[in-house]
């Protein structure tokens, strides 16, 4: 492990904290909200719910790793030659990555098999694009962890091609009030994934040592927060939009209502 | 770290302990209590216990490092050199203290837009005014500590400016029960948010070495659990009144009512 200063050590600490903290609420918010929504939104919100209960339990195990890997006595950080694991955020995205693609496909509500044919496709590129991605990011060579990263964004690129271009009629044939949304939870994707490859190249581009360690640490912290957390309320979002109208009417028997009116 | 007494050293321990309590509770209290409330004011309820369940979570974390940064023992508290991290609460604000305003402006129910454009306007300002005391905080130099005290006093007076003028129509537009609980509630968040500043220039004002710690933490835990677990109950009497009503009363147009009799 590299020298690295108290400043640069709690700077990821507090970021690593930040996030289990805001991984945590973001679960508890949509596991309590989902019933918010009416029903065939709620695979969507619980999926969301899911993806952050999955990124807290990782940022808890990252978190650990980081107090682990270092001792800090009287403002003074040194390593404790204990390893910090960096294997936990592709566990995590393995896990997650494939997730997020379709709980934006599920709030959309696809007809047929079309949904389901979707979020495959997507799930099975976006987990091409978390395994292309690992052999370059365990590399300290600049030009394996290039060779690697240029793998990793083919399948990136064709999940953007798919969003965009693919989804174009899905987004058009959306109830009008959600089709913004929808539209912007594309876009929301796009940026906030590219957070990644670019924190994947700091180390490629002049960041060593000590720093590049921590631009990657809180790079990639605040891509999770914004990928997972805030895509996720905007999702349950889209999920209320959509699920207004449904709410609002209420079903009478004829019947019922006939007797009602009588009396 | 500066020689501190048992006394004060338990001081701080016990307050710590207490908040979590108090949080913990709050939290557990608003997330069974959400069902009794009407569907549209649940979310207000729930946020209010997703803002005391990441204070709890901080108020943990904060309890754990002031334990581990003192030993104690036959009565004699020696410093361990393991720091004392004061970055969980700025980390905790950056969170809590957008919901907080969050909640408020939902438990309101504004018309259309209103709400989320407001919400999102001081939930912008409370970031900028957490952000802005941070640099101050974690400085020993009374002059700094002014400067970013007065730089993070901006976005505090606009959010209470916008909270007793931006306001002023809103709260004459709620539903004649509720309207002197939500004025009230405005009235909480001014007093409850006035601590900070004000514990903020303890050190500032003669408070030095152990005192000005104690001070600092006993303060900031009164004014948490004041601004959050106190606030949070408040806003869900909020909810409850303004539940009543709408759940017994159900409004018909008599034309519509007759068209859908006679089919």
């Amino acid at each position: 492990m590299d020298q690295i200063s108290y400043g640069q050590y709690s700077l990821v600490y507090n970021a690593l904290s930040f996030v289990l903290a805001a991984m945590g609420a973001a679960t508890v918010f949509l596991f309590l909200s989902r019933s918010q929504v009416s029903p065939k939104y709620r695979t969507a919100v619980t999926v969301s719910g899911i993806v952050t209960f999955i990124a807290a339990y990782h940022y808890f195990r990252i978190f650990n790793s980081w107090d682990a890997a270092y001792s800090v006595v009287n403002g003074v950080v040194t390593a404790t030659g204990r390893p910090f694991n960096d294997a936990y955020r592709y566990m995590d995205w393995l896990l997650t990555v494939p997730l997020l693609v379709t709980e934006l496909i599920l709030v959309m509500r696809l007809p047929g098999n079309e949904g389901s044919t979707k979020a495959s496709r997507l799930a099975l590129l976006a987990v091409a694009m978390v395994l292309l991605g690992y052999p370059g990011e365990i590399s300290h060579v600049a030009s394996t962890r290039w060779m690697w990263w240029c793998l990793s964004m083919i399948p990136f690129l064709v999940i953007q091609y798919e969003l965009f271009v693919g989804l174009k009629a899905s987004i058009a044939a959306q109830p009008p009030k959600a089709r913004g949304l929808v539209s912007a939870a594309r876009y929301i994707t796009v940026v906030t994934w590219l957070f990644y490859p670019v924190v994947f190249v700091l180390p490629m581009i002049g960041l060593t040592g000590a720093s590049a360690e921590v631009g990657v640490q809180v790079g990639y912290s605040i891509a999770d927060v914004l990928a997972k957390a805030a895509f996720g309320i905007f999702i349950y979002t889209i999920a209320v939009r959509k699920s207004e109208p449904e709410a609002e009417v209420v079903e009478v028997e004829p019947a019922a209502l006939r007797s009602l009116v009588a009396r």
